[in-house]
């Protein structure tokens, strides 16, 4: 009983006043710690190290050096950080990990700690006192890749109340690095959702898909080495192996296991950064398949609209069938210069869109926000199901 | 080009010969690498390090140094490993923590990294081409905490497709240090069912709960340290406080929400360690709730079957209102022993219940097997939904 009091001592004496645990941090961590004012104090213990750092992935990248203290614990505490959702690393004599200490998040092509900040993007995505929708794990077969694959589906609240109802779904997309965990983990696609429904009811309540937009290839297989191999194969992967996929074999999938309403007019397809990418080239060569395509932050550069995506841009019909072409992207991303360009072009062309500009970069508290406002404009000529 | 052409060709040959990729690798990782002998090489980049080590816990922790090679990559390959999932952690100079190759797995109070190492168990557990079920997150409030609480939900193949028939439910616990996610994730609990109602059609169709048996001290709570202080406060958490949740606010959750068969008959508790610490005495406490009681590995001693449980264990009505009370635990198991005499105690008194000895120790290998053969016994007077 004395050690555990001196245990205890140590960790109250330890604390600043009126610190804050994270929600990011994983249960009974006693840092990450923010103060009031959104200050951060990371510790880790690592006694025989000489060198320690925190790397931030703000909007611009931020990396810390930690200060030794004592019994081998490290410490740093960073300046005033704005709210949203940081992806950041711990660097120890050169090994770039995660920190135990924090839950972790699928980034970057590995997993990684993330701090979760709290602030008015933050509250819209909280797990308030609303219905909640569900998700789940879901598992296919994919006879294109011969492997079973998993996604992830948020039904929204009124799925399972409404038993008979059927309902739209809107197909959304993490980025490169990012897999299908990403949107209801560091997204917090199903908190967003469960909150715009309680808040507006007249947004449509939808069903969201979440797959893995880059097709392993053959996992587990052979380690014969070489990745993905040249752009051409990578490319490839994105578009042709992963658009076989969505059209084929998950979209049948969806409808064929939930309660879908099986067509075009009731079909979106998002994606941010490369998944915006992938919704572009996906969508446009698809049209039959989705009446709605989003793209947010989405990694594409200028586009020629007469001879990119099949010159689908340029013909007239594409925009009398597309029901919604929404584009989003940040002040401070480096792809905005690029999407204004894109922007400039669809409007000079006569093409129909939506152009949003926020002020943030290439982060998830901007693509929260899309999602908030894209899933509003959804599906809006569908007359909701009746309440029972 | 030319440098892609390099890191392809260090990649190849870098590899040994029949090396495969485990599947518990983060996609696109190419270590660790097992050989068909089932040697797993593990590799990290650290440059600036002095002393790198790789601690693997087998049923017997063990601690392996790396050794420095080019590039500041440390290399080791370990002995055959057994069939089986295992925990590990990188310690770099003094810093104990993941291996960013490695997907997580909460254990140990914290995100863990583990290999899958394929076997005749982990064939039980694999994905294979089988009707799956689904797994939900759920979202439940807790008056008795105050919090929104998650849980994990497992519905069986049968459960969407025939969407009138009523499931019994089996709620299953983690051990210590683990949470509402480990039985899914390090467990496979959706595969090891799937593939067991295809291999055995008897076996009833049946929902499975995980929820998080440790009750947070309010999370995210303003940081004034403390953690659960002392063992009566534990105790009480694990048992008085979570028993609450289970009892009075999961339970009318799961059955106001899924279709399930809400009666004693048609609800089992079982938990492993802590779980199965849980298990017996929430189980036993709530006999008008649970017909089935299942302990794997549990954390519990040498019992008084006159005064520990209230005496439930030495009242004969007890055998004759639970439909099975079910404990295994390996040879390996520095808990063996003692639940060993709670099963001689238990014979002697003729409390009726069902002891299996398995070979392995405290590992989720045996974890998964104990499922498999405690959910076979469940629920079998209980006809099956017919099939639509």
């Amino acid at each position: 009983m004395k050690i555990l009091l001196t245990v205890l001592f140590f960790s109250l004496s330890a604390f600043a006043q009126d610190a804050m645990l994270l929600s990011s941090n994983v249960q009974g961590a006693q840092y990450p710690q923010m103060t009031p004012d959104r200050r951060v104090t990371f510790r880790l213990r690592a006694a025989d190290a000489t060198k320690v750092q925190v790397r931030v992935e703000l909007p611009k990248s931020v990396t810390l050096d930690m200060t030794k203290g004592d019994n081998g614990y490290w410490l740093v505490t960073t300046a005033p950080l704005p709210p949203g959702f940081w992806y950041y690393s711990v660097i120890v004599d050169g090994f770039t990990t995660l920190d135990p200490a924090s839950k972790t998040y699928f980034g970057y092509g590995r997993e990684c700690s993330g701090i979760e900040i709290s602030g008015p993007d933050s509250i819209a995505a909280a797990a308030l006192d609303v219905p909640h929708g569900t998700l789940r794990d879901v598992w296919y077969y994919s006879p294109s890749t011969k492997v079973w694959r998993r996604a992830k589906v948020y039904t929204p609240p009124g799925y399972e109340k409404q038993n008979n109802a059927r309902f739209p779904v809107l197909y959304l997309q993490h980025g490169a690095g990012e897999n299908e965990t990403s949107w209801s983990n560091q997204g917090r696609e199903t908190f967003i959702m469960d909150n715009l429904y309680s808040v507006r009811p007249e947004v449509r309540q939808m069903i969201i898909v979440n797959d893995n937009g880059i097709v392993p290839a053959r996992n587990p297989a052979p380690a014969t080495g070489g990745g993905r191999g040249s752009g051409r194969a990578m490319a490839d992967n994105l578009f042709a192996e992963f658009g076989e996929i969505l059209t084929t074999e998950l979209i049948p999938y969806i409808d064929k296991n939930f309660r879908t309403i099986p067509d075009r007019d009731h079909r979106a397809f998002a994606g941010l950064s490369m998944g915006g990418a992938q919704a572009f080239r996906l969508g446009l060569a698809h049209l039959d398949t989705f009446a709605y395509l989003g793209a947010f932050s989405a990694a594409i550069g200028n586009l020629d609209l007469a001879k990119d995506y099949d010159g689908k841009l340029a013909d007239p019909t594409t925009s009398q069938r597309l029901k919604l072409l929404w584009m989003g992207v940040g002040k401070q991303d480096s792809l905005h210069d690029g999407l204004l360009g894109v922007h400039q072009s669809l409007e000079k062309a006569g093409v129909k869109h939506v152009w949003v500009e926020s002020e943030g970069g290439h982060v998830w508290g901007e693509w929260r926000g899309y999602l908030s406002q894209f899933a509003s404009l959804l599906f809006q000529d569908t007359p909701a199901p009746k309440k029972r």
